[in-house]
């Protein structure tokens, strides 16, 4: 297969210059060369350029694109062009117009103005994905390709008619035979069962609710028909071209899209880092952990960030000065080697004309944007002989499983106040907080690498699920998990017999009532023992629980199940279950973070104070590499661990005690 | 015709067995005999499971359904299925197709997809009715015909082309010729008139405001049509089944429904009591008191109402303990004979599996929930002898109108901010917190039986009604009106010549202008004599109002009609007309309410604390029955009327006076 | 052409017999002489009564009604009625079925049903229009043309297929060939290159944002396509009647239609004035300016005003005492020859019956309404041989452009809260304040009659833009312009090389970044220099500014931009150009618009109390007549400028000092 990529840290950004004269190509070159640019990804919105009616293939502009960036000595993170049709080409094969939900056909003259079922999309994407590969597959500028661009991001799901086709189909594949999928969807409940395939249709508009089972696999049928485009384009590539690494540009925690099920099928990951100025750092540092862990700790990129404002946001601030430094030297610090920009330069007309890039509408290199973007091109430049190859190992994982976000979000019931990102979040934070490394993980992967393990509200328990966490737990692990877990299997049918069902015995409790609370309800958890020892508000939801061997280590303080548990914690084999039937309050949760860390062992990599991140990359050759980020503006004192460091920014030696700037970043290297 | 129906308090649940192997059946009937449960609902949503494919009938499931009940003394309210058609027939009959009034058409796979005026509906419908009362005509188990379901819930309105041909015929029974039509739309008004009933269309998407008239007559067509599909089944029935009472569940006070036109064609009056848990008390009393009054009196039945948590609601918290006992008990206080749940068993899967149900998933009778429904079951039980065949004699009665509703509530002005229902509410409010029976009444009802009548908002007089209001007045009766009545006749053309119209004479004013307020303005009534004397907040709403014989009782404290009259009083032949010029707070609507009771020789039946509620029920050997329901959490205590009473609930005596506890009910009988 | 029109002040209503007997006919000619009514707007909806059938027209009642007025000696402003097409045309042809962007087809009952870009409704209006023109060509009640009514009102844009032709065409005629329009509309960007005329559609609804240029382009293409309805009609009318003015009313200051390219168009500029009860005086009179600068300082006309509470608004409160009056006369003070009401006589039904007029429901004269509609009928009539033929002078001018606001407010990015007319009403309320008389101008205009130029948020420079207001400020003018201005061409492409592009000369600065801030988001503007000396808040927007060649007259407060420019002032030949680079407060926006006159020498009329306002319009005679109106409750002081007074409403003289009552109007003629 292909050789070890990437082999330094990637710089870069997207790069347009089909909007421009070839004058200005030159003029780009030399700055990127100040800017210390060794990559640029071409080529994502050039259909209409490369294919001028049906089959008419001109490949001259991009010939001498890829000439001139080999001959500049920057690689081509090749895009295959395939993310927004030709005008022509919608207007010629009307089954490629999405359909939304209610009915309305999507028309072109935007971007991804195609059903991912189409047959016509399909077959017109492969055969110009077989040119492109077919032309540069010895182009020496070739080093990535780039499958199509935000996949699902405009058009997260289509109802046409040829869709309720393909998800017949696929729903055959799934259930063989037609009284399993009346049985998966519980359409003995309102009249909806189905006698013939024909009657299947997409969960289209109805008057009343639709069945959460159809919705829930129309969602997997959504994100598997866009998998299904990618791998089309991909077998081209990998038949071609083989030793080129394939990626295709994720948009983080995106819901449409089940990461987990495409990382197999894709060489390295990359994403699109978009926060918002609000945008705490942790949030951020998760985006990352994600992202690494989906190829379990290779390293990943990030594909697109802004080198200041952005467009797409209800107003749109610029970036303060000493972010963008900061955020790209965070995500070497969680396990990237490579951050590009959107874009290079920043385009005169159309829908993106006010985002900005690198080089602004003024056009030279001597603006704010321009310097602070160059920056840390000189910096990665400088680290990353000492950082490739080295990793982060993580004792400490959250589990996080697209099938339950989607089966959460669409229930009949009981709460439109769950949010299942957001419960991940929260305990993510809480983690991060201790500057643990901290792995995402599906609820069905590997556990035992990990001290602790927490798997916030797990409603949905996929098949063997239970079963792994309690492997997991049987074997010495520490998990935690949260109200409204294990309700269901993977139909979102309710698993009879109590609550929390399958986890009833590892946890050791057995939940009568949950109690979602409206927006004025709250109440508090009281912990009698040391170390939460205290009283602690909590929102969201309640619960009644009794114990079935579990002990509650907290009770609620108030309503019709006050002093029943609120937190619980179960002995199960060589390990413990713990139980929170709330939504506890952030400090409670930080430290419930810290008291499971500390009872599991886990190593709490430096103390420092609030707003301070640290992280650290592990060689091959045992060495460390610290990351120190002080995400506060003003300045933090810092206590390393035993040893001596240099810091690879500036060659500076450290020991025992430092004091980093505000909105800096320090990259020690254990001697 | 049939016989006296219910002959004693019934007591069950909507019962889907079909969602369940049969295996569960047993333990069912074991656990209704626990819970006390004498009825149940079946085969609301089994239209699938009946009619495999076109005329392929199958009864069997249905057959060894109602044997089991039969065999265990459970009566059957065999529902006739017809609530949501089965998928093949959706797709084969696409005139089945509801459309919204943006031209949306509404999918099959959730429930109620049918259009009320598609032939094909109405056709298949009506054969599966015969089918079923002919199959069941003997049945043991037969007590009752639950006909379709909450009829127009979803589909509250449909626009298709079917029901622009079905429109068109209703309208040419209603004016015989098109200059009629012309003449009530007043379409002379924008270029509107129309030269051939072939150019009329229902009220669909259009640049600006429909025409009111156009509007008004399609939602009393949609009433129509839903009625239209009822008296289709039920007609079926009568002439198969003469003996078995029919209902249909109605959904309380329902915008899109005239349920005064509904119920001389029902025998029995049921309908869904779903509270919120922070609806006041009297809010569900009014609900009663409606059901009841639309068969004068003769009891109704509470056909759903949830155990616990509801699942369509944002927030779905747990019935607080002792509620769902209280409500249950305060349905008969109001004249119901009958509480059933929605639902018997918890479904597994489907768009309610998360509504409670006595029967949680759990599966046992251990729990809260079944515990608390199977109390009022055994208390219902108790008491039914000295109950059933007991009535509410109501002295007061409240006006609503259907088509007033309509009509306010689709008007081009003069504010957004009138809702009709309300304003009944808030008079309902006035009066229920006196004690006394209320009735609801249609303003074309014969109103000699009250001495009090509170009529609010009467902005539509129909034909007829300014004098069926006088003859009641000059009678002898207590009439108040309020601010905005008498403006339109039937087909919302303003009645000219100065408001308010008809009632111009009967109440003794001339109003000269209205002026609805923006959120923020508001105003004083200022009143001088005893017993209302004082200073009261107004808001919404304001007049300039001349007396013509009334006199000022409160006079408007602010604005540029300050001193005039906001509270007038006029005698009529033995009576009094009252007029309400704006919408006071509620503490003068108390206090009006109660001076008017008072006037007017209306019994108070005891004085209690706030809180608690009083109602009676008499029997035809003369004897009373007292419910005394304590909605407040704390203990309060009761003065009785004199005489002794026995407590149904506990066989104790009482007289004089006692302490009722906090979220308890007491029922005394008369010695 | 045609004699100088009005020779009076027009005062009226609209007419609409057709909705009433004749025998109330002859009543409104009496209660019209009692208002002193002498023009009214007759036929706006009468289409469906002129022609019933396809060509076969009827003109019977219009004849008497025309007859009547003549009779009467009562003008009429004659509607061509082509404003909603009948419901049998309607159905007859479909292509006349307006289309929402969405896709949705708008039915009709309702009015302005109609696609302004089909064959037929233009076929038939023209037809129509034909009819009248030589019907009624010489009668001698007929004054005035009233083409259709408020173009665009409802149908703001229409996305039908055959707008889609038209929309080529369009194109073709602008553009001419297909390179240029690529260019144009950057279709490089995204894919959306367009290969066929046949592939350009309109902007639809797309998966993400539309093209910019292309949805800038439609809203030009929908404001033409509106014209030529009118133009089709004008020019049958001019045709047939030369002699006789042609009118259309407008909506104030409405985007969908570019006024200022109608203008030419129209002989007399009318429009209707909707103030809401809590409208500001200034921007009544900032609606007089726009309207009466359409035609350079011509007198203008309301069309239609209401006479007390509206219907349309979400409450509709009654207009207070007082207020009518003294808005009517406003509108004289502003330039305006004519007042008209809607309407006469208050409908019975349809979807206006609520909106007030000048004879309400109760259908006498006795009222308030009826009374203060009255009085000002007298009093225009009274001061007409004074006034008429006099005209106001503006010294300072704000520049508006329809473009700009189309372009501004569809940007992707950078600030949703940028709102166009806003930003003109701020500076237009500051000058206000001064009593300066105010022309607001197209940014085209010739500007070298004005002192001060205001050119708030002037993003898009159209050819020759820059230019004249160079050309302006060298030969001595004064300009003032604001944050992002000089951003985009006209096909909002952005100008390269340094913001703000065009203007970067004459203004002599460079704006590196623009910030638009979120909600929370100020900053402080701070002056060390007299007049303006002291600190301001600023909120929505900052900028990073360079100085190259201006002075800074404040600095930015805080943030990383402190001390940088946030208001300067360049030098450019014998004038000035300001820059403000944020949203200033009130206050300063005040100050500052004060200082540029008093710097630029403009005349302000009177120094008086805040909320009296004084205009003055001059007579060819060049005796002046100043119009004080105290638009606060209480009475102010007024001290006159030298010389001595007629007072035109009573005949008393003024000089020097004197007293105005609360919401009272002084009109005075210099003696």
């Amino acid at each position: 297969m292909q050789k070890p990529f990437p082999s330094t840290i990637l710089y870069g950004a997207d790069y347009n210059p089909e909007q421009w004269p070839e004058s200005v190509w030159q003029e780009d070159m030399r700055l990127m060369k100040v800017a210390r640019v060794n990559i640029v990804t071409i080529n994502v919105f050039s259909w209409a350029l490369l294919e001028l009616a049906p089959d008419e293939y001109t490949f001259g502009q991009l010939d001498r694109i890829m000439e001139m960036l080999a001959e500049h000595g920057i690689a081509a993170d090749l895009a295959t062009a395939t993310a927004t049709p030709p005008t022509w080409m919608s207007r010629m094969y009307p089954d490629m117009w999405p359909v939304t939900r209610d009915g309305k056909r999507l028309s072109y003259g935007s971007r991804q103005h195609y059903c991912p079922n189409s047959h016509d999309y399909r077959r017109k994407a492969g055969a110009l994905v077989r040119r492109l590969a077919e032309r540069y597959r010895e182009h020496p500028a070739l080093a990535m390709w780039h499958v199509n661009n935000e996949y699902g991001d405009h058009v997260k799901a289509c109802y046409c008619d040829g869709c309720a086709v393909a998800f017949r189909r696929w729903l055959m594949a799934r259930y063989t035979w037609l009284p399993e999928l009346n049985d998966a969807w519980s359409t003995s409940f309102w009249s909806q069962r189905y006698f013939d395939w024909e009657d299947v249709m997409p969960p289209r508009l109805t008057p009343a609710g639709n069945n959460p089972g159809q919705m829930l696999d129309y969602q997997r049928f959504m994100s598997d028909s866009l998998l299904e485009c990618y791998r089309l384009e991909a077998n081209v590539l990998r038949e071609v071209t083989p030793a080129i690494p394939i990626t295709t540009n994720f948009i983080v925690a995106f819901k449409p899209v089940d990461y987990f099920s495409w990382a197999r099928h894709i060489d390295v990951i990359s994403f699109d880092l978009y926060p918002r100025n609000t945008t705490p750092p942790w949030e951020n540092a998760f985006r990352h952990d994600l992202m690494r862990s989906l190829k379990n700790g290779q390293p990943h990129l990030v594909m697109e960030q802004t080198p200041g404002q952005l467009n797409w946001m209800e107003q749109n601030p610029h970036k303060r000065p000493g972010r963008i430094r900061l955020q790209s030297l965070q995500a070497v610090a969680h396990g990237a080697d490579g951050v590009l920009y959107f874009q290079w330069r920043q385009s005169q007309g159309g829908a993106e004309k006010f985002h900005s890039a690198i080089v602004p509408h003024e056009g030279s290199e001597r603006g704010r944007i321009f310097r602070q973007a160059a920056q840390p091109g000189a910096e990665l430049e400088r680290i990353a002989p000492d950082v490739v190859g080295s990793r982060i190992r993580a004792e400490v994982a959250i589990v996080m499983d697209w099938h339950n976000w989607w089966a959460v979000e669409y229930l009949p019931g009981p709460s439109d106040r769950l949010r299942y990102l957001e419960q991940v979040k929260r305990w993510y934070a809480a983690l991060h907080g201790l500057n643990v490394a901290i792995d995402i993980v599906a609820p069905e992967h590997d556990l035992s690498q990990y001290r602790v393990v927490i798997a916030p509200l797990l409603y949905m328990l996929k098949a063997g699920v239970a079963q792994n966490l309690e492997r997991y737990v049987t074997a010495g692990g520490t998990l935690l998990t949260t109200f409204f877990s294990g309700i269901v299997d993977e139909h979102d049918r309710v698993t009879l017999g109590g609550y929390p069902g399958e986890l009833r015995k590892l946890l050791g409790i057995y939940v009568e009532e949950f109690d979602p609370w409206t927006e004025g309800m709250s109440n508090e958890v009281i912990i009698a023992d040391e170390p939460l020892r205290g009283k602690y508000a909590c929102d969201l939801w309640g619960e009644v629980v009794h114990l079935e061997g579990a002990r509650a280590l907290g009770v609620f303080a108030r309503d019709y199940y006050a002093h029943g548990p609120a937190l619980t914690v179960n002995r199960s084999g060589e390990g413990r279950a713990y139980y929170v039937a709330t939504q506890v309050s952030d400090e409670l949760a930080s430290k419930l973070a810290r008291m499971l860390c500390q009872q599991a062992g886990v190593e709490l990599l430096m103390e420092v104070a609030e707003g301070v991140e640290v992280t650290r990359r592990a060689r091959s050759d045992g060495r460390k590499v610290y990351f120190i980020l002080n995400h506060n503006d003003s300045p933090a004192p810092v206590t390393l661990p035993q040893g001596r460091f240099t810091s690879l920014l500036d060659g500076l030696d450290f020991s025992e005690q430092l004091v980093i700037a505000g909105r800096d970043a320090l990259i020690l290297l254990e001697k």
